[in-house]
C-alpha cells in the first residue's frame, strides 16, 4: 500500500500518518520527494482495510499496491539508482562498465593472468567464479575459498573490483569479506533466505534472473534484499529458458528497457550465459548497451579451450580487446 | 563412470578394482546385483583416463556416463527403490499413497480439523507448509516453527505421517525433527547446499521438480542427495512453467513412466499446482496414477475460499471425499 | 455479444431482436435452449452499442463476450456436442474411440496390412497420412492422391472409417471425397483460409492444437470452422513446445478436462506425437482416457524401424493389442 | 547431399558427376566458387547411397547434410544474398532499411496520410496488412484486397515500394500485382503450400519467424521458397512465444548474428510485435541494427489510440521521427 500526501501536506500530518500505520501493526517508510511526500506501507499480508488512513488530514490518495514489490519499484523511487562498487558507479547517466574474467577462478597464475588482461583492454571490474553451482555433484564445483582468494588478490594487484557468486547464507559473510559486489547465480534467485541475507549487508549485489522468472519475480526477489535493508542492487538479464536450443538461452533483451520503467534499480546483462556461443557475444554485447544496459558481464579466458567450464562462450584476450574497441566506437552515441 | 565386472569375478577382483579407483584420488561404490557386480566411480571431474583399471582382472566393461547422475540411474541400480514414510512404503509394486492437506498451516485448530478431515476420507500422509516460499516478501510466510509443531501434532493425533518443506540448509535439523518426509521445493531444486545437507539426514526426502527442470537436471539435483549418502528420496512432478497461462503450470504427466525408465526412485505427483484450478485436479490425480504415479499430493482445505494462499487450487472436504472413492474405483486396474 | 432472453419471452420478442440485430448489420443466431432462448451476435469487429437491443422486450441480459470465440463456447451451447463419424459417435457419454495407423500411407500393401491389424485388435478408426507436411522439402512430403485412395480403400476393406490430413485448402473437396474425418494439423492451426474452407464442407473436422497455441488460440480457430456453418468438430491435444527436449512435445493433458468446461466440442489426444517415445504412449493413451478424452489417435506401424517417418513413436501390433487390452480394463471405470 | 569437387576438377568432371546424380532420379545443383565447385544434390528423400559418386573422377568428398535445408545454407552459398525491393538493396553491406505504416490499412485516406508522415521521416518501405490473419473470426479481417489496391496506390504516391502479408496460395498472383515484397505472417511459416506458390513468382519474400519455430525449422521454411527457384526471401525475426507475458512476445536478437552465419540470406528485425509495447520498440529497433539486422519494420499510425489493431505497439508520427533519428546517431557505427 502506497500513501500518497498532499503536496502541501506538512510534517506533523505526515507523522500522524506513520502512526496510523504502526497502530495496525505495520511499517511505515516515508519517501520524501521534490513536491510532495509519499508513504509505503509494508508488512501487510494480502489487502489492508485503508478506512482510517484515508480520511487523516494530508493524505491525497491511497493506492494499493497489486504488485509484489514495492521498494524496487519506481513508483515509490522515482529517481534512478546509483550502485557504488569500489569506486565506480553504477546506473543511469554513468559510462555503462564491463565485468569481464573467466567463468571460473581455475587457479591463482590462471585468474592473475585473466586480470592482467582483462584490465589491460579496458574492463571495469574482474569477474570469476569461486563456489559454482552445477548440475550434477561430480563435476568441478570450484575452488571455493581458495579459489576466493586468488581472485580477491588479483584484483588487487591490477585495481579491479571483483564480482564473485554467492551460493549460500552460510557463506554472505565471507564472501563478502572479499568481494566488492556479490552475485547471485539465476539459480538462486528465489532463494529467499539468501536473498534476506544480502539484504542485511553493506556490500552491493548482483542479482541474476532465474531461468524462467517473469519480471514481476525477479524484481519481487530484489524486494526481498531491499526490504531487509541493503538497496545497493543492481538486477542482470543472463537469458531466459525457452524452447530454442540453438543458443544456450535466450536473451530477452527488451526486459532491460522494461526494468528501466518499472523501477529505478541498475539492469546489467550478461551475453555469455545468455548465448552460450563465443561468436554471439560480441554483437550482443553491443545490443544491450544501445538497448540501455548500465552495465555488462563477459566472459573471458586466457584459453578458452581448456577451460573448466564454459570455454565455448569465452572470449580470448584477442576478441576481448576487439570487443572493447567497438564499444568505444558507441560511446559518442551512449553519450559519455 | 561405471566399471562391470565379469558375472564370475570374485570378491578379491572386485577388492582389487575398488583400490585402484582409489588410488586415483575417486571414490569407488560397489553395487552388487544378482549376476554380476558394477563398481560406480565418483568424484571425477569431467573424463577419466580408465587404462590402469580396464586391464585389471575381472574387469568387462567400463562405461563412461555423460549424463551428470549416477547413484539415481537405473542403469546403476536396476530394482525399484521403496522410500518407508513412517510405517508406508512409496514406490513401484505398493498401493499408491494420497498426501492431502492445506498448502499452509493456518493454525493449530485449522491443521487438526484438516487432518481430522482427510483422515477419515482415507489419505495415507498429511501435508502441509510451515516454512513458505513467496514471491514477494510482504505476503505471508508461513507460522514457520510454531506450523510445524502444530502440524507434527496433527498428524499424530490422527495417525498420519506428515510432509512438510525445508527451504533453507539451516532448518533441515529442525524440521527433520518433526517431519516425517521433508519436501524440497520446486524454486529450491537447485539449492545445492540444501540438496547436501538432505543427504546427510535419516529421514525420506521428497524433492519437486524445479519450474523449469529439464527431466535430467531434475535427476541430478536428486544425485546430489543420494551422493551424500541419503538414498531415501521420492522425485515429484508439479508442473512446469510453459507459454500456456490457462492453468497454473503444465503438468508434464509423460515424464511419469520416463523417470520410471530413467531411474529407481518413486514418483509422485502434485495435480495442485500443477493445475491452480480446483476442477482440474481430481482429472489428473487420477490420470496421474493411471500413468504409474506412486503416489498423489492433493491440497485440501475446510474451506477454501478462505485460504491464506493456494484457496482456488484446494479441494473441499467432500470434494477430496469424492476423488477418493473414484480413486478407489482404479484400485483393479492398478492390481492393488 | 450474446443476448439472453426472458424466459417467457415468445418467439414473436426473439424475432424482433433478431432483426434489431440484422438492422446494425450483423448477425442473429438464436440458439433455443430448454429454459430460455439466447441469441448470438456475430460480425461485429470490436465493442458493438447495444443501446437498441437492450430496452427491447423480452430481453433479459446482453452480455459482451471478450473471448474470440462464441459458437464454440459452452456459454452458447450448453449441452455437449457428438460428432459423427462414419457410424461411430464421438463425445461425451459414448464410449471413447481409438484411431490407429501408421505416420504416413507408404503403399497400397502397407496400408492394408497395418488396417487389417489395428481393426484385428479393436480400432475404432483407421488414420494415416498422404499429404504429409515436413519441416524441410528434401524429405518425403507423402504419396499425396495416390495415398488417400490406398487408404481409403483399405479402411473400407476391413470396415474402418477413415481420417487424415488435409494441409490446403485447394485440397479439402479432394480430401472430403474420400475420408470419413479430415485432419487439420498442428502446423495449420492457424491456416485461417483452410479452416474457413473446411467450414463450408459437410464432414467432420479433426481439429489440431498448434505446437505453441492456447486454449483461448484453439477454440478460436475452431470458431472460424463453426461460423461458417460446420459444427462437426473434434478438438485434439496433440503435445505443446516447451523447454523440455526429452519428450518430442509435452502432452498437456489437463487441458482435456479445460476444454469441457469451455466448450460442448468432443476432445481427443494424441500420445503418438505427444510424447515421441513407443514407450511413453500407452500410459499416456490410458492417462488421457482417464482423464476425460473422447478418443485417443495412436500410431501403429507393422515394421516402425522401417517406416518413412515417426518410427520411433510408432507401436507395433503386437504393442498396440497390449494397450487394446490394458484400456478394455479401464471400461468399467469409465463407465461403458 | 553436397559434392565438394577438387579444386582442379574439370566441366567434363563436373558434367559426369551431375549425369549421375539424374541418374539416381536426383536434381543436382552445381554451385560453382572461386576455387572448386561443389554440386548440391536435391530431391532425396532420407539417406542417399553415394557409393557410385564418391569414386567419379574429380569428386573430393561427399557431404550427407543432415540439416533440412541446403540452397539458404551458408556452405552451399557462402557470399551473402542481397535481395532487391524496388530499386533498395537489402542485406550485408547495404545500409540498413527501414519499413514503417500501420498494422492494417483501414482507408484510402488514413494510409495516404501514414504513408506521407514515413516518408517524411525518412522511411524507406512502407508497410500495411490488407489480409488479417486474427485470432478469431468475429474481428476485423483487413479490407483485402481494397486495402491492397490503397496500400499500393499510396506508395506510388510517396514514393515508396510496398510490403504486405499474403496468406494464401490463392492469393499470392494478386498480391504479387501491387506488392514489391510479400510477407509471409508468423502463423503461416509452415504453410507449406503458401511458401511453394512463393517460390514460384519472381518477386521478394519477407519470411517471418513463427512462434514457437526454432532457427532451423526457420531457415527450412525458406528452404520450401529456394527449392522452388525464388531465391529473393528475407528472414525476419519478430520474437518468439515463451512464459513471460511482461512483453508480447520475447524478442530473439541473438539469431540476428546466429542466422547470418548460418545463411546467405539477408535478416530484419520487427520489433514492433516483437514487444507490443511503444515505449519499448525504439530500444530493441537500435539494438537490433547494432546486432546486425540489415533492416527493420515499425509499425507506425497517425493516431495509435484509434488504430484497428495493434495500437499499443504503434509509434506515433512524432516517436517514429525521434527514432530515425537516432538511428542515424548510429550510422557511423554501423559503417554507412
Amino acid at each position: 500500500m502506497l500513501i500518497v500526501m498532499h503536496h502541501k501536506a506538512g510534517q506533523k500530518q505526515v507523522d500522524a500518518v506513520v502512526r496510523a500505520v504502526e497502530a495496525m501493526g505495520l511499517q511505515a517508510a516515508p519517501i520524501p520527494g521534490s513536491e510532495r511526500t509519499a508513504i509505503g506501507v509494508l508488512g501487510n499480508k494480502g489487502y489492508v482495510d485503508d478506512s482510517t488512513i484515508r480520511d487523516l488530514p494530508g493524505v491525497q490518495e491511497v493506492i494499493h499496491v497489486s504488485k509484489p514489490y514495492k521498494l524496487v519499484s519506481r513508483d515509490f523511487h522515482p529517481r534512478n539508482s546509483i550502485v557504488k562498487v569500489g569506486n565506480i558507479e553504477i546506473g543511469a547517466g554513468r559510462r555503462p562498465v564491463v565485468a569481464a574474467g573467466p567463468c571460473a577462478v581455475e587457479g591463482e597464475e590462471h585468474i592473475l593472468r585473466t586480470a592482467k588482461g582483462v584490465k589491460a583492454a579496458g574492463a571495469d571490474l574482474l569477474r570469476g567464479g569461486a563456489f559454482k553451482p552445477r548440475t550434477g555433484p561430480h563435476t568441478f564445483q570450484g575452488l571455493k575459498e581458495e579459489g576466493l582468494k586468488y581472485l580477491a588478490a588479483a584484483g588487487k594487484a591490477v585495481g579491479l573490483p571483483i564480482v564473485t557468486e554467492v551460493m549460500s547464507p552460510d557463506n554472505v559473510g565471507l564472501v563478502a569479506e572479499h568481494a566488492d559486489l556479490l552475485q547471485v547465480g539465476a539459480r538462486n534467485m528465489q532463494n529467499f533466505d539468501l536473498l534476506r541475507e544480502l539484504g542485511r549487508i553493506r556490500k552491493p549485489v548482483l542479482l541474476k534472473r532465474g531461468m524462467s522468472a517473469t519480471i514481476e519475480e525477479f524484481l519481487a526477489a530484489a524486494e526481498y534484499i531491499l526490504t531487509e535493508g541493503n538497496s545497493q542492487v543492481i538486477l542482470c538479464e543472463r537469458g531466459i529458458r525457452t524452447f530454442e536450443t540453438a543458443t544456450r538461452n535466450t536473451l530477452d533483451l527488451a526486459v532491460v528497457p522494461l526494468i528501466a520503467e518499472l523501477s529505478h534499480l541498475p539492469v546489467m546483462v550478461d551475453p555469455s550465459h545468455a548465448t552460450g556461443k563465443r561468436s554471439l557475444v560480441p554483437p550482443m554485447a553491443k545490443a544491450a548497451l544501445v538497448a540501455g544496459a548500465h552495465g555488462i558481464l563477459v566472459e573471458v579466458h586466457p584459453e578458452p579451450e581448456k577451460a573448466l567450464s564454459d570455454g565455448p562462450q569465452s572470449l580470448t584476450f584477442q576478441g576481448f580487446e576487439k570487443l572493447m574497441k567497438e564499444i568505444g566506437g558507441l560511446s559518442s552515441f551512449l553519450g559519455y
